[in-house]
């Protein structure tokens, strides 16, 4: 059998250099060199001061793993001497006894994934090294630190990690050094860890080196090169680490990707207090504010300040905030460098045209630059820095438009705490803002129970100490995250400012006891279950519950929605039920209602008398019962028909004729089931009789959809004559209106020509009836059917518009019940199978191909035949770019996803020029 | 909106001369001038005496129709203009006072529907004509008789059922007069018609006209232009009568097709005794050996032989038999005309190449031709006749291939009556051997009644005194059918040899008391609901239940199915789930079995042990338990697969991995729900739990087929090993085997990957196992999921085989489940929006164009990829033809089917040349 395979290139370039004065790469290689290599790639042509070293591409690490985790012919040699060239610029040699130079290895993918894969610092320093790179320092301390923190991540990362060893007692090796390191402090009652002395730090690395060799059966190593070569094998591993494979598929991010390893010269910012190191953003990721923003560490190693361990200092006054005002800034302390750091953030923000997230390290006075990057934003942020950009010329309108992903306008229209009411609420802790908008939930302390209330639908709050990369899918499932460390560039904040969740960090006050379930702030005290509220965008957090409303009304957002429509090819319309859901879908821009459900009247509050005439319609026997009760039926259906006609004045209405099956209606109450047998004048008997033979094995492919109307043509006629008559009265008073008739669940032509028997017989009767001599209105399908999608070309002949219904018919055909596919699609996406619940996106392959097919043939029928989509995918913004890119007229959606619709057609639009 | 509508011709030709010299048609034109229409032209072309007449294209029936029931312009013209140049050939003048033509009108279809619409005789007769014709004829009884039938057919066909009268008291206007006639002949006290008086038949005409205009309201049109008029028109009309639209829906004839108009010259059988009327088949329809075989009789029109009111007379020695040897043959009564007829019959049969059936009339000596057309036949017949006729070398090898129809085929297969166990039986009846082969089933005596016991799978013999056409949907349901009455050309004979259905008529010893529902014949007396056997090839009735066997043994048979292989390019297999089956299908004729269905085996009788296994691992809920399960299972499982491999001794065999969604196996009763419980060591709560988690809102598309290999690879590993180590077994004892693995119900190719990593794996196990260096298997997949047919070239990566399942394909494509249809399919055929159920044909449109994409697909991706059909629709002949048509290698079905799908191959193959 035939395996495709991406046959091995032998001549490919694995390694790529950075530094000064050369610069193999530069920024648009991000596929090749991962972002992180690409930019400092991109940062080194731009003579900023990059500490030099090289990039191993990622198509090595996807060649590493085809070869079953062995590296490419002639990469060791090719590695050595880049490492060469690298010791040339920086003038010290890796694993010399006299002038060592040590290196990380970082990884870096083609897409962020922050936390995500493995890092190890201070490679080289071995027994031969430490002496020299001692005498060089003159900071034996330092040295020392330097090495039990090597010793701690390499064993840890490495030597356990990458070699796939499952901690025998569930204490990784991390852990059992990390309890060493806090026996000794304790012993020696020191607070914290630069209390170490030289001599403590000395025996630490001596027993933590045992304590490897007795845990992980191997000895620490203590050669430069076999730690490099270490130190990138587990870096390559770590792309197919747990945490990484789950964070990818959250992300949609492909498994084929691949990630790079950086190798660098290490520059230090715990050298003393003239080193230091930070994290800053070119912009206010949180408020998109034109501010330099960032945080910054005296004496420190870039770990500690994403950490979160200790709250880092302001880098300026514009950062300056409740928790650390009290912190020195750069800008006070260090004006010089701080000075530089400005100059490169503007040097950056010009050549890159968007906001930047940079990493620095200063050692002994010197700025190195470590890493840029295009910074994360909350959606606020990113439709402010898009309109200020545009009003800055540093981008173009189109270019604005697609700043803001569909997914943080989503974002925007997320709720936030009702002013009024958080003024009265109790606060009981404020930290840093984290995560825009509000939240209300059950405290919740660990990711499992956030995860397993989701699933019952129960909002919740993840309050942890500080959070990690474990949690992610606990983060994903909370609706809002506070913590009590950490800074805004903590992991917690990273990854929410990313998702656009409310997220408060570094709220001190807290004090967490896991173990009993309690939280403490001051004086109050919650347990697990409690119900808490946030707003994230101050960072305060309230007892009890807080209400919240939704923050549409801003100005720059209708001006930006008015930038993006101004692009927009396609149509947006809203599925709407009511005259109210109407209302809201004008509100958020909404062109007209693609999908208009007839039952949905049925459900809900206030629905008992329509549902009960229902009833007795589907429990009716004969003609005679049938007609009498879909008459008690029509004045409902009527009303709500013509109240949602009026509310969208003229524009068009697509009202589809009834459509789930009719058991679904049957009362489960024997009280119920006694009202509706005395009012048919049966039987309890005859009511289960009747009940029964509506029963059916699969409901989804039973008797629903037009096939009721082809059974019950009455039923069909009185939905017809509730839309005709409605368009009539308000055409007699003046108004105007567009109803489009929508038959559903149609397979073949000759359903619409029956159906249209029907529509036309009782247009005559109402424009008689009206004194009219016209009435104008629409008749059209769904398609939703596979055999609908086929004969299309047929189906067009008939019907004046399509609409996909694409729940439907990617039910049908991947023959997935949606309410039964809990039992395997898990491990569908697990096993890799499918890349995305096919529910949540069009399946472009299989769904897509029908689609394709099905304008083609409709076009062919009927040239200017108008086609939408009103499944749910309609609102979800890849499947809105297909829609644009196969020809769709319009897509609908619900009222909420109206805007995000909008903005996905017109970047959709941008992108197909 | 556009309307498609073949506009009417303004020139089209409408009316077709036949007569001595004139023949404006031939038997070629069929479609236009329908069966009966073509074969007059080709009998007046060939010189044969035949009253002469025109014919109404089925083309202006269309028409009509179109235009809402209206004659096209000119029609009349045309139509007058037509009856000149009949009245110039036969001498005589419609309408005329002394000299008056009498016409027929009847009707005829591109396809025979006998008795299915309706014919008006003896039109012309008036106050006006009536003396002539009397003075002409001088024969008064004559004339008057043939007024009271006027009268009888006029008022039922044209001016009752025509005008859809509905009789108000249920008792049509014809059961009226006949209740009249009835009462003045038991009045009378006569014996048969023939005993009434002249005065008697004026007075009867005289009080038939008076029930006539009180009933229907309405005067007997005394006008012969005015009777023909209404003779077309109701001719026409009766296209849409009830019986004829049922009749085409179970024959599958087109609603457009119409039927054309025969007015013809009558000539009367009943003119005295030298006059007569006949039936014949120029070889025996019911055996097909080469005798003229036919039924005559003497002073009688056409409508007396065909009613079975009285038993014919033999048309010659060959044809006499018990029940009619005592009346004389044509043969000794009139040996000039028999000797003429014989010279017809031969020139016919050279002709036609065919065997006919005709129908003559012999007025006052002088013999008419009335009707030829190609003869129905049983299948014994239709088998008989191809094989005499290649002998003869009236027809070459590919005609002889034709000349039985799949369906007759069928009717080969059909059990007869052991002939055993029909020696001790105890005969109670003897008929004429009208329908073939054998029937055991309740009594019943209504049409309604077999309809409702067919529907509860209860087989029944309809007993009758005699059939009329509104019995035709009972005649369907029943399994035999028996009645008093009638000759082998009434209208349960005729009806029944078309189907194939065992049949005995004119069983003059059965009296028959509907009301008490008791029928006795001799001293035997029975009541509705015992069971009786009939030999149908014999003429014989049974008591109660006599033993069955199976007829394919038959040489002539398998020397005729020998001659279809030399034509047949597509193989056949059967579906085969037992070694049992598998040997039934290679008597039938299978190369190999396309489907065995591994979870048969836990159905039906001694399937305890292995279900009992099922249940567990269904009900597991760790993977300990269900690999447990799994264990215990894998004997049965492989012990049904190497007996099957090996019965069938090297030829494939396609085994398809456990498909059904698992809560079918679920046991109901609580005794087999405690047991189980029991064995997993589980509560009954626990028990009610775990089962009611596997129920699915849609089954059909839900946890089942590879979905349950993908979520339970143990379980596709069990089925793989118990596959490959049964092929391993046979192939280490020196046999052959070819294992096809089949995965069912798959959507995507990475099903495929994922399932072909355990064939492998355990692929290689066994071949160490068992010291083997190779293992001969397939993998491929069912293609049954709409999208598995979209993706079929990346499908055909993955698989080395397809095998189309139309049922579950059927399913997704229209949205219809099979088990559901019920509550709208009959609505669908009736109001005629699907031409045939889907599940019973494919349906070209829309599942046909998955089958064709997906052929194209995977042979683009694997040229040679061998693909089948394994749905039930694999021995249905239009399917088969399909698939013939669409490139596919094989086609599989039920065993029995398999003959007929060898058949429906070879005329595909033949048809396409």
């Amino acid at each position: 059998m035939a395996r495709t395979r991406t046959a091995v290139s032998k001549t490919a370039k694995y390694v790529y250099l950075f530094g000064k004065g050369i610069s193999d790469g530069d920024a648009s290689m991000k596929n090749l060199l991962g972002g992180k290599g690409a930019n400092l790639a991109e940062m080194a042509k731009l003579n900023l001061p990059v500490p030099a070293g090289f990039t191993i591409t990622t198509e090595c690490c996807v060649d590493y793993f085809k070869a079953g985790m062995k590296y490419p012919a002639g990469l060791e040699k090719t590695v050595m001497d880049a490492l060469k060239q690298v010791e040339k610029i920086m003038g010290m040699k890796f694993g010399d006894p006299s002038n060592p130079l040590l290196v990380s290895c970082r990884s870096g993918a083609r897409s962020s994934m922050p936390g995500m894969m493995e890092t190890v610092l201070n490679v080289g320093l071995s027994s031969k090294t430490i002496p020299g790179l001692i005498q060089k320092t003159q900071n034996e301390r330092f040295v020392y630190d330097a090495y039990r923190r090597l010793i701690m991540m390499y064993s840890d990362v490495v030597m356990e990690k990458a070699e796939g060893i499952e901690p025998a007692d569930g204490k990784g090796i991390r852990k059992q050094l990390d309890d060493k390191l806090a026996e000794l402090k304790k012993e020696k009652n020191y607070k914290s860890d630069t209390d170490l002395t030289v001599a403590d730090l000395k025996k630490l690395c001596e027993d933590f080196k045992k304590i490897v060799k007795k845990v992980l059966k191997s000895e620490f190593p203590d050669d430069a090169g076999k730690q490099l070569w270490g130190g990138i094998g587990a870096v390559f591993k770590s792309w197919n680490g747990k945490k990484a494979v789950s964070y990818r598929r959250i992300e949609g991010i492909p498994d084929e990707w691949g990630t790079a390893v950086n190798v660098q010269s290490m520059v230090f910012g715990n050298m003393g207090d003239t080193s230091a190191t930070g994290v800053a953003f070119t912009r206010d990721p949180a408020t998109g504010s034109n501010k330099f923003y960032g945080e910054w560490l005296i004496n420190a190693q870039g770990e500690d300040v994403v950490a979160g361990i200790r709250t880092p200092n302001p880098l300026n006054n514009d950062t300056k905030n409740e928790h650390n005002k009290h912190l020195g800034s750069m800008q006070e302390l260090l004006p010089g460098i701080y000075k530089e750091l400005v100059g490169i953030r503007n040097k950056l923000e010009k050549h890159y045209h968007d906001m930047l997230d940079i990493e620095f390290t200063i050692q002994e006075k010197k700025l190195y630059m470590l890493q840029c990057r295009v910074g994360k934003r909350t959606g606020t942020a990113a439709l402010n820095m898009a309109m200020d950009m545009l009003d800055e010329k540093l981008i173009d309108k189109a270019t604005a438009v697609t700043r803001v992903s569909p997914n943080q306008l989503y974002e925007l229209l997320l709720p936030v705490l009702d002013p009024a009411a958080e003024k009265k609420a109790s606060l009981f802790a404020k930290g840093l803002p984290a995560g825009p908008g509000g939240a209300v939930g059950q405290i919740v302390f660990t990711s499992e129970k956030a995860v397993e209330l989701r699933a019952k639908k129960i909002k919740t709050i993840l309050v942890r100490e500080e959070t990690n990369p474990e949690d992610v899918e606990g983060m994903r499932a909370a609706d809002g995250i506070l913590t009590a460390r950490g800074g805004m560039t903590s992991h917690a904040a990273l990854v929410c400012r990313g998702w656009g969740k409310c997220c408060i960090v570094g709220a001190g006050e807290l004090k967490i006891d896991e173990a009993k379930g309690i939280v403490t702030a001051g004086k109050a005290s919650f347990k697990e279950g409690d119900v808490i509220s946030m707003n994230g965008t101050r960072g305060y957090a309230y007892a009890g519950k807080v209400a919240t409303m939704t923050a549409s009304e801003n100005p720059r957002f209708q001006k930006f929605m008015k930038l993006a429509d101004s692009f927009r090819k396609l149509g947006v319309r809203a599925n709407a039920d009511t005259p109210a859901d109407a209302k809201i879908a004008r509100d958020f821009g909404a062109e007209g209602i693609g999908l208009f459900r007839t039952e949905h009247m049925f459900y809900g509050v206030g629905s008992e008398k329509p549902l009960f005439a229902l009833r007795k319609m589907i429990l009716s026997s004969t003609l005679e019962e049938r007609k009498k009760a879909v008459n008690e039926l029509f004045p409902f259906v009527k009303k709500d028909i013509l109240a949602t006609l009026k509310a969208m004045e003229g524009l068009p209405v697509t009202i589809r004729l009834l459509d789930p099956p009719l058991h679904e209606f049957i009362p489960h109450s024997i009280d119920q089931q006694k009202e509706i047998s005395k009012a048919l004048k049966i039987s309890l008997d005859e009511f289960e009789n009747r009940a029964s033979a509506l029963k059916e094995s699969n409901p989804m492919m039973g008797h629903r959809g037009v096939r009721l109307g082809i059974t019950y043509p009455e039923v069909t006629e009185m939905q017809i004559r509730a839309i005709l008559e409605s368009a009539a009265e308000i055409i007699q008073a003046g108004g105007k209106c567009k109803p489009e008739i929508m038959i559903p669940v149609t397979c073949d032509p000759n359903e619409l020509r029956d159906q249209k028997k029907i529509v036309s017989a009782v247009a005559d009767e109402v424009m008689k009836k009206f004194k009219l001599k016209k009435l104008e209105y629409m008749v059209g399908t769904m398609i939703e059917i596979p055999r609908a999608a086929i004969l299309a070309d047929k189906m067009a002949e008939e019907a004046e518009f399509f609409s996909f219904g694409t729940n439907d018919l990617t039910q049908m055909t991947f023959g997935f019940s949606r309410d039964d596919i809990g039992g395997f699609l898990e491990d569908y996406l697990d096993k890799k199978i499918l890349a995305a619940d096919p529910f949540q996106t069009i399946d472009q392959d299989g769904v897509g191909f029908l689609i394709k097919h099905a304008v083609a043939g409709g076009r062919s029928a009927r040239p200017h035949l108008k086609i939408g989509i009103c499944g749910e995918q309609g609102g979800e913004p890849k499947s809105v770019a297909f829609c644009h890119k196969n020809g769709l007229n319009y897509v609908s959606c619900s009222p909420f996803r109206v805007p995000i619709a909008r903005l996905a057609a017109a970047q959709a639009a941008i992108a197909s020029k």
